[in-house]
């Protein structure tokens, strides 16, 4: 028996890293291997956002009154400027007027009438509730490594960066081939002493599960020919998984 | 913001369990809910298995010459009666000659000749190496309950028990709305304000990862109407998804 560790670096010591790469849409890359650093399109926030609901102020802001002159929505900025005295409404998501010093969220304010606000509670910092535009990430900032597998998060990040195609590794072509006279696939006539394939199943199973495909599964007879011929003909594999032969008996070829 | 527990428990308690079932191919079962107990259709081992390569003998064996009257490898059983001072050589994997008491491991016998063997250097048990008929499971005993997500390990299992198809839930077909003034999807022209609609890819990509299946992904505008609209035409959707409108802004509708 080899260890774990042992095998995979017999594996590795063995293999060549040659796997072609393709382009594929990032909306379809789950699972895949990155063969490049991935590098953000925009920055994120791509503006100054706010963070939280309620009124966008350009100074420095203490208790006082304020006049509302505008509402901005998510998706729908305002072209006004803030200064002195003024507030704008904004949303969590909405781009911040031009001129936005600070926000305060709505818990903090007291309405006195349509168009004024008064600010009651809470002293407010410069910057508060302002996503600063590239917070997260600048453009151009390498956001995924090359070898990563890119998971649910990653499509996230991708999609967020305006990463619209990433290059990524090919999925290995796998061939899998258990050898074993005593092997059937159950809609066959079951022979006396025979056995269902049950790891070749298994086997392509956890493949599908990885980010290869299984070109070809096959049960070999304990022949040293056709097993030769069979290894032979899987020029198409990028990688052969065998099972069976693994002991010292007559048949373990 | 609500607790993932109490979230999950308000879900379960508002949904009504009455997913449609299919019969599907094990080997394709991967990752499915099964919607039945499942039982084997066979004993596991199907027969009396050697569990090492050696020698199978009828008597009580200790040290001692036994003569070697055949071979049997797996998937090519003798049909041969052991009897006393006889022994077969057998494989791992093959299927044991009627009267087989003990099977003596290769490792501890000393060949004399070609037809004759002698047991060195231990004792032999009664039963030693012999997988017995049913030792794993037996026909018609439940292998796998209802509602078990089938793993790479159940498909072995099932494939080994000759469990051909299995009756598991038809996918959930979920719906996806990301409502938000300010989203949009990369191949669009971007409008001032406007941030890449990330959720909406990263929560199909989960769907994907689960056994559910993402049947239609949208962009909804902030406006009642149009989210009624679009919640009533998702007649097709067992599951409806919605991101945006969870806080008490004026667009959270």
């Amino acid at each position: 028996m080899i260890l774990v560790k042992k095998a995979l670096s017999i594996i590795c010591k063995n293999t060549k890293k040659n796997l072609a790469t393709e382009n594929i849409n990032t909306e379809k890359s789950l699972g895949r291997i990155l063969a490049e650093n991935i590098r953000s399109v925009v920055d994120n926030p791509p503006f100054n956002m706010s963070a939280m609901d309620g009124y966008a102020v350009h100074d420095n802001p203490s208790t006082g009154i304020y006049k509302v002159v505008d509402v901005t929505f998510a998706g729908k900025p305002t072209k006004k400027r803030l200064t002195k005295g003024k507030a704008i409404r904004v949303f969590t998501g909405s781009k911040l007027p031009k001129g936005t010093k600070a926000v305060i969220i709505q818990e903090n304010i007291k309405k006195l009438e349509d168009k004024l606000i008064f600010n009651i509670t809470k002293k407010i910092k410069l910057g508060n509730y302002i996503r600063k535009k590239g917070l997260d990430f600048k453009r151009n900032k390498i956001i995924i490594t090359k070898s990563k597998e890119i998971n649910s998060r990653d499509i996230a990040l991708l999609i967020g960066a305006n990463v619209k195609h990433v290059k990524v590794f090919k999925k290995p072509r796998i061939t899998l081939l258990a050898s074993g006279d005593e092997l059937i696939v159950s809609n066959k006539k079951k022979p006396e002493g025979s056995i269902y394939a049950s790891s070749l199943f298994m086997i392509e199973s956890l493949i599908n599960l990885s980010a290869s495909k299984c070109i070809s599964k096959k049960i070999v007879k304990d022949n040293k020919n056709i097993i030769k011929d069979e290894l032979n003909k899987a020029t198409k594999a990028d990688v052969i998984i065998t099972t069976g032969g693994v002991s010292v008996g007559n048949k373990d070829l």
